[in-house]
């Protein structure tokens, strides 16, 4: 069955005419992409850029190579922290000098779990438990896994000492604002992912902190997949903590570090585990007792990964020449075309006896900067659709999920990706055994 | 006052000679460093190797920017973590697959630690405290900051909810037996660093640990001044817990991941509050519930830092061709050439008023691959030296720390650096004010 070509033609039309009004366009010319694929995967990981590539070649040849020992001070590598977090901060509504980029989001949320525990429950200095009457860490059970895991990794610890100082509750995305309302004065630290990573739900910070902070609740946001992509207040909304990964959105590039902020209010009585030299006022007066820096630098811990974060330092310039509401409109528009061309596209076969369900919201502008369908072969189906050149992800057990960054993609990709993407539905090419091989990352 | 003229020739001689007789001399060549520059920090940062340029010019053009999220499944970036332990093994005398490179030093002593604390202590099922038996992380006073800090950081979560569930208690190097004998049955960890950061001694690995183990104590080494340089026996100690870092003797470069060793017949019973995903024995099922890997695997927690990664696997591969044993044969060497160097042509001079002093063992044989000089302006002559291209490096608060990496440094580099510091120390080039503005890292 031959696809509807003026139905092809119309959206190569639409398409063309979204490139021509894109304020963002030029900026497709600041990656090095592979020629002929369509990279749906940035909420993954992000491509290099070009900036990023140059820095990489002058951050091993000439600050290490040539610099050697001596470019912790001449380049500055001493301060990189503080000066990566800073253009995040910019990126995420945040005071300057309230963020710091630093190991993974998996170790800034043991941190920030912990001083949120500690700064909740003051022990009694005569008793022999504290009996804490702040023990609990409220979550959502479809958080991303290592969000969950950290806390589980922090319970067990503390619970090996005395009894339920630390407990993780989940509860239903629906179900947060009852599961505060009920145990408000038994939680620390409630604990949730901006956007979610599987459905792409957003939740609303504002109202979810303010709400928690009229029962004595901390409040901790994981922006992994809102940082660079969504507006996000932390000040203006009043957040106590937040953390986030660098290699999605912001294009980083693989395993590069993560952050942490910190409100500064909580800066002066916090008091965090991972208390390494780089977080020590002075850590090169080598003193035997550990004493915090005053800053948002107390959240460091070890040495920092100068390498890999020098390169995200370039690759964030790019936000410079962008403002976060053209981003997000993009996005929005990026994901609603495909969205529509998807449905146009299926509408133009005869109905499908095993179609894609859609397992997000309905409307792009309530969801983040990504689309998902659920179908039982989606793992197989992403492997065709790698297959023909458009990168998207699996995730378990049954969901494609495609991410737009509106830094580098065009409408027309999108127009190509659900022309693939609906052929593929309309051959059942997924069914052929090759894409069904397991890959030991999906 | 002349330099002796038939000494200089007599010295240069010895180290031409030293130089034709070394088997590692054409290894020199595998690394890039500035022509004119003598570089003798090499245990605070190694230089940049041929392999790791080329690995950093792959990892960054082809496996990031046209492999894309690909990368982690074509170029194995998913196993690499425990590929790069493997290298690591081999050189510290660990079985395959009890190391794995993750996160820093610091962060990797955390897990250790908190794990060893577990271990040591079976929390009584009904009783409201543990009250555990084994508290005490014992140390030496000396010890590098990060190790003694992240024991004070455990020590105060772990203490808000119970009393003194763990305590740091550190003595002087020679009162370390002496303590093990007396609190033995209180101690839960030793944590030592095998060779000390500022004076180079070394502890014997063998002894303190059989001692230990003896009292039931579990040990934790610190690697940070030895992998690589000096020949290392963790099987064969018997070794329980180490960590170390990859940017001093193994040249990974700045910041570049730290490494972590757990005996393999401790990994069974093993937990370890750092528990991200990457350490969950299936992180792909994205399961709620945190289970950990049954292998070294179970150390990994957020997403590994695979740029900086890579560059050291390719730094590594430099090992291959050489074997520790040779290694330490001309790091003494190198480090006992020098310091004679030093003496004859100090003693070449009239007696000054102000001389360095040796603030280790004076037998080369018997310290780390360093030499360490105390002088109330060694700052200002580490800055004079760094000013004649002779890197070295200072550690508040006197002392002049001059390190010896076998793999890049001839002999005639030796006579070179000693030449100038006996030239700084006689003239009292250190004396003037430009040497003395002190600069963030020291």
């Amino acid at each position: 069955m031959p696809v509807d070509t003026g139905l092809a033609t119309t959206l190569l039309d639409m398409a063309e005419k979204l490139n021509q009004e894109d304020p963002l366009a030029s900026l497709l010319d600041e990656f090095l992409l592979p020629d002929e694929l369509i990279y749906l995967d940035g909420n993954s990981l992000g491509p290099l850029s070009k900036r990023a590539k140059v820095r990489a070649l002058e951050v091993v040849e000439q600050q290490w190579g040539n610099g050697l020992i001596g470019s912790w001070n001449s380049y500055d590598w001493i301060n990189l922290p503080k000066t990566v977090g800073n253009k995040i901060a910019r990126l995420t509504g945040a005071d300057p000098d309230s963020v710091i980029c630093c190991d993974s989001i998996s170790v800034n949320l043991f941190k920030l779990l912990s001083a949120g525990l500690l700064l909740s429950n003051q022990k009694s200095p005569n008793s022999e438990t504290s009996n804490p009457s702040r023990s609990i860490v409220l979550s959502q059970k479809d958080n991303f896994p290592t969000d969950l895991y950290m806390v589980q990794g922090l319970q067990q610890l503390m619970n090996s000492v005395s009894h339920t100082p630390c407990e993780l509750m989940t509860v239903a995305s629906d179900k947060i604002v009852d599961a505060i309302e009920q145990h408000g004065q038994r939680i620390a630290v409630l604990m949730l992912t901006h956007v979610n990573f599987r459905n792409g739900d957003i939740h609303d910070m504002q109202s979810l902190t303010s709400l928690a902070h009229e029962k004595g609740i901390l409040v901790l946001w994981d922006l992994a997949h809102s940082a660079g992509v969504l507006p996000v207040k932390l000040d203006e909304c009043d957040v106590d903590f937040a953390v986030g990964c660098t290699y999605k959105y912001l294009n980083g590039g693989p395993g590069a570090p993560g952050f942490a902020y910190v409100a500064p209010r909580l800066l002066g009585q916090l008091s965090q585990p991972l208390s390494g030299w780089m977080g020590h006022k002075s850590p090169f007066d080598f003193a035997h007792d550990y004493q915090k820096s005053e800053g948002i630098e107390q959240l460091l811990c070890g040495t920092p990964s100068i390498i890999s974060m020098s390169i995200l330092d370039a690759a964030l310039d790019i936000f410079d020449e962008v403002n976060i509401f053209d981003l997000r409109d993009k996005s929005v528009a990026l994901n609603g075309f495909f969205q529509s061309c998807v449905e146009q596209l299926t509408a133009s076969f005869p109905a499908s006896d095993d179609p894609l369900t859609l397992a997000c919201n309905v409307d792009a502008s309530m969801r983040g900067s990504q689309i998902s369908y659920r179908h039982k072969q989606a793992y197989a189906i992403c492997q065709a659709l790698i297959n023909e050149g458009v990168i998207s992800d699996f995730r378990a057990p049954d969901i494609l999920r495609i991410g737009f960054s509106p830094l580098f993609l065009s409408f027309t990709d999108m127009l190509k990706a659900a022309q693939i993407l609906t052929k593929i539905m309309h051959t059942k090419l997924y069914t052929q055994p090759q894409f069904h091989i397991k890959n030991a990352v999906t």
